[in-house]
């Protein structure tokens, strides 16, 4: 398979332009976003829908956040991931496979339609996680493209992905929202460094590697014109394209961040072999061949979250 | 004399309602304040005036900052305080001593006049600095009174003192700008602990005591309704209680942050001994009984630049 996107380089990196379209052939008559939506998704790489969800779905989705993290409070799997310092769970992973509520969440037509929409064909979770984010000393993350990540540690071939965001607590300006730069998704920033064996298992609390120099931001910057915050109420959803540069500033406030987060990657662009000389997760090998694309499914969150769990 | 605010106390720490003022007797007919911007001042604790300063001022001004960081770029004196990580300068302290373009802006009578208007007195500088806060790695600053440090360990007996914060470069939602709780002004929140000798130095770098509980934070937040942040263009000027809750997220983005900073203190609240039982800093040892209160000039900040220095 030819590698158009190198990363992980010695000496100066170089910024590449995107290979693949950003819509692939979907027309607002597929749904069931509006066409004025996908255009902006084209334009910027990301799409923020304000309460998406409603207040008793929200409230739902809330209650199934909190019984997931007190399910997981003495848990020593490694799909749990706590603070470096303490004990508080920042994140659980592969939610789509280990919590029965969160899987139906993964399927739900509602979200799945439009990430069909988004990539033109047939999608499955490429991978899951909530977050928890605590309030007074939640850290910041710093720039990074998703895809940069996927491609060289995982190896997804293309850029076909989206990320979903369902955001169950109120994002403000202040207490930490995503930040994303508008048309970042167009350029691939090849970062400096070398993969070290197990990354994935770093990276999930501190970042190192995949990070790209201040240069490549200033002129992202440049390009797009501005910083955009990922800022509205608990149930607002975030849609962003695998490869927009993002990150986020810490969190002093008292106010906490939580949400779910989906990553849908087309069936047309299943993992192959990292393009980093790293072995590959278990989980996503096995996906390279097994992997079914997703039903989608309607039920109301609501009546799922009371009567079945 | 009576010390009405304890603080760096064992065990439980408590909130103790203000004894002052916060609007030393003064009306609009003193100037240059409206009486809405008294107000506004009076309920929340701070006052944020956009644009106060013109483009060709503010062109001036980042001019000397310019020139200030470049004059002191190897300088060994105490007052320059660099980066942790690095070299970089991070702040210049005491420049209404050390640079005379600053030592005469700190007298300008646009800002002396209404630092006497919210004290209800004559005034002087009890400390100021430059701030370069650079883009990409901007840390954060967690919530903090900057009362509770004068007080405990400067010897400042009374809150009747306003911070001056002129702001050199646009601050926006996500470049790290300050933060405070409107309406914090009206408690004092002990904080827990001991000072240990010589804190000042170590603080201008890292904060560890003088910090209030989370508890603390949470109730003056429900107290005040809301966060509030200081984001506006280069040329706005921050007034901010001296017991104003305040505190600033970190920062990832490209864009820097810098600011002059100059601390008005009442004529009338002299510094005493420290309240804490440290030693002061022997320059404010002096102000207890040397200090002269600022005469207000007028001047063009754009010919005094140009032409003086």
């Amino acid at each position: 398979m030819k590698d158009f996107y190198h990363s992980r380089i010695k000496g100066m990196p170089s910024i590449v332009e995107r290979k693949e379209p950003i819509i692939h052939g979907s027309t607002a008559e597929d749904g069931p976003l509006a066409q004025k939506e996908l255009d902006f998704y084209e334009k910027n790489g990301y799409l923020f829908k304000q309460n998406f969800f409603s207040e008793e779905e929200v409230k739902a989705l809330q209650k199934e956040l909190q019984r997931n993290m007190h399910d997981n409070q003495t848990s020593d799997e490694p799909y749990v991931v706590r603070e470096s310092e303490g004990d508080e769970i920042r994140s659980v992973f592969d939610v789509h496979h280990n919590d029965a509520f969160f899987e139906d969440l993964s399927s739900h037509e509602r979200i799945v339609n439009i990430a069909q929409q988004l990539l033109g064909s047939q999608v499955y979770i490429n991978q899951s996680r909530i977050n928890f984010k605590p309030g007074f000393k939640g850290k910041g993350f710093y720039w990074h493209s998703d895809f940069e990540t996927w491609h060289m540690e995982d190896g997804m071939p293309n850029m076909r992905a989206v990320s979903c965001s369902i955001i169950l607590t109120d994002n403000y300006s202040y207490n930490g929202p995503l930040l994303l730069i508008p048309g970042s998704h167009n350029y691939f920033v090849q970062c400096v460094g070398e993969t070290p064996e197990d990354h994935f298992k770093q990276s999930l609390k501190m970042q190192s590697l995949g990070v790209p120099d201040h240069d490549s931001i200033n002129w992202l910057l440049e390009k797009g014109g501005r910083i955009d915050s990922a800022t509205g109420p608990a149930g607002s959803v975030l849609f962003f394209e695998s490869n927009t540069m993002h990150g986020s500033n810490g969190n002093i406030s008292p106010l906490p961040r939580s949400n779910v987060f989906f990553v849908f990657n087309s069936i047309e662009n299943k993992l192959v072999e990292p393009f980093a000389n790293v072995p590959a997760r278990p989980d996503f090998v096995a996906n390279r061949t097994n992997i079914k694309p997703i039903e989608p499914k309607a039920f109301d969150l609501g009546k799922k979250s009371a009567s079945v769990y």
